[in-house]
């Protein structure tokens, strides 16, 4: 037996995007947002989700997105710093183009039953469509990405067998789609099964860039991204805080919470370039933001680094 | 690289005694007790803590162990099932012995300041101090075994050194005592350095009998679990609901939820011969007792098994 993993890895913060986009009470203003992508980029995130270019009405947290976009222009936002939105199909980049993002991501659900509910198509189905999205984005000169939700499972299916979510990575790359995210929003993901995933994806299409997105809904997540990197992954999601809630079970923990993560891999000399005191803080502004607690443990529990207490010293016998 | 981890693993549910023990609400009483007890041996638990021979002025959760250890005796105990208690010194095996209660547990702090300043003691001494309650165990017929708490870090040391790990084992072993429990009570441990010290303690004392105790105080327990399946043990301790808190961060998190460590071993075809649909109706019992939710995952968000929504039929094409 052997405890192999990478030791470098690369963090997106999505709090911004998959963390707020269902938060019912403060809507973040384009000042906070802004706060918090300049606190991301001084931490040394160089991956961040800024949000969606999806419809106003539908997501009223996202709607000020092009506006967060056309105010970040004010700094200077240094080269390989990505700012990434996600987007639901050509509209998406149109919005993408004008408010000066450079970096799109589609999305599918791997179930099938989750598709066919919402848009009566298979997945497969669904990425083909993206080829007039990916097409704009690329004769503009945007980076585009995809990800693939509930690759692990979802409340709509037994079981979600790997060459299903094979063949929505192949449809992905037959529209020119290669930087691909698996993403587990159901929560439903275990560490065998993202090892065995990520080993047979990495295996059989080796040129393709990889993210993993975990939820903590069931108390994995971290087991999970270990796991991942057991198989040699090295890009994975969090959310500031750990907020965003799983979809499907109302109450119930969402998005891992980036400082859990980075605690963790900072304890195992894994290398993510980021200041984890800096996500902290960024963490507390976040939940005075969003109006609540989120689900992090280290925001509670503070890093073992910080956890001291004198050492005594020893009394001689009498 | 690969992910190879035992199949086949013990589960010791330790609810009622590291769970509660600092519990400031209701006191569980004998009858509560035995009601939980009954349910574990029925759910397939074949090691169950069931208190601790503490002083019960110190410790008022813990103070009728002996009579529900009494009182169990009324019911048809398998003899593959063992109730344990944790006990100080020799006054403890003298009150087993009294209740009936066939298997006890030492315990000493790894951490030297935190040891120094309860004891003006190094561990190991106080281990070689152990010596009378281990022949008064033996000679009563009773099992013994320790546990090492702080095994992986403390709020009192910079780091403990598995040397210093080791020769508090040797000091067990020196007393005749073979079975160790390695235990994270602060919450500092984390996956690789789990996978480290279980391989070089296994490899140091093959003979030895081991279990792992986490807290999941900065939400590593699962993932400090899995490393020491992935290192070959196969004994974890457990709490219903996640019952039990850290001792040194006020409001944090404590023990692994026992439905989340099953939960995970079941998606991962890991057999504990336990039964989690009554591991999590124990655990709602556990927490219509204590007053208050704990923890857990499982509890709100419901095992990934039973997460079903209906499958759409696919509609024709207009």
């Amino acid at each position: 037996m052997a405890f192999d993993y990478v030791k470098k890895v690369r963090i997106c913060e999505v709090g911004l995007r998959d963390g707020i986009q269902n938060e019912k009470g403060a809507i973040l203003t384009v000042e906070d947002k802004v706060e918090l992508l300049r606190g991301m980029i001084d931490a040394g995130y160089k991956v961040i989700e800024v949000g969606s270019f999806m419809h106003p009405v539908k997501v009223p947290q996202m709607a000020n997105t092009d506006e967060v976009y056309k105010a970040m222009q004010a700094y200077d936002i240094p080269d390989d710093v990505e700012l990434r939105a996600l987007i639901p199909n050509k509209r998406g980049v149109d919005r993408a183009v004008a408010c000066g993002c450079k970096k799109v991501k589609l999305n599918v659900s791997a179930s099938l039953g989750h598709n066919l509910a919402n848009l009566n198509r298979t997945p497969a189905e669904s990425v083909a469509g993206f080829a007039e999205a990916v097409d704009a984005a690329k004769s503009n000169g945007l980076e585009i990405s995809g990800s693939i939700s509930m690759a692990y499972g979802s409340p709509w299916d037994d079981d979600i067998p790997i060459d299903e979510v094979k063949k929505i990575i192949e449809a992905y790359m037959a529209v020119g789609i290669t930087e691909i995210s698996l993403s587990d929003a159901s929560g439903m993901a275990y560490p065998s099964q993202v090892y065995n995933i990520c080993t047979e994806v990495r295996k059989a299409y080796p040129d393709n860039t990889w993210w993993l997105h975990f939820h903590n809904t069931r108390g994995l997540a971290i087991a999970n991204i270990i796991a991942g990197m057991q198989a040699g992954m090295n890009q994975f999601d969090g959310s500031l805080s750990g907020v965003g809630g799983c979809p499907f079970v109302p109450g119930a923990a969402g998005n891992v919470a980036t400082e859990d993560v980075i605690h963790c891999l900072d304890e195992m000399g894994v290398e993510t370039g980021i200041d984890n005191d800096k996500v902290i803080a960024l963490s507390r502004r976040m939940v005075e933001m969003i109006g609540h607690a989120a689900d992090g443990y280290v925001l509670k529990a503070g890093q073992s680094k910080d956890l001291k207490l004198p050492l005594p010293v020893r009394q001689p016998k009498k």
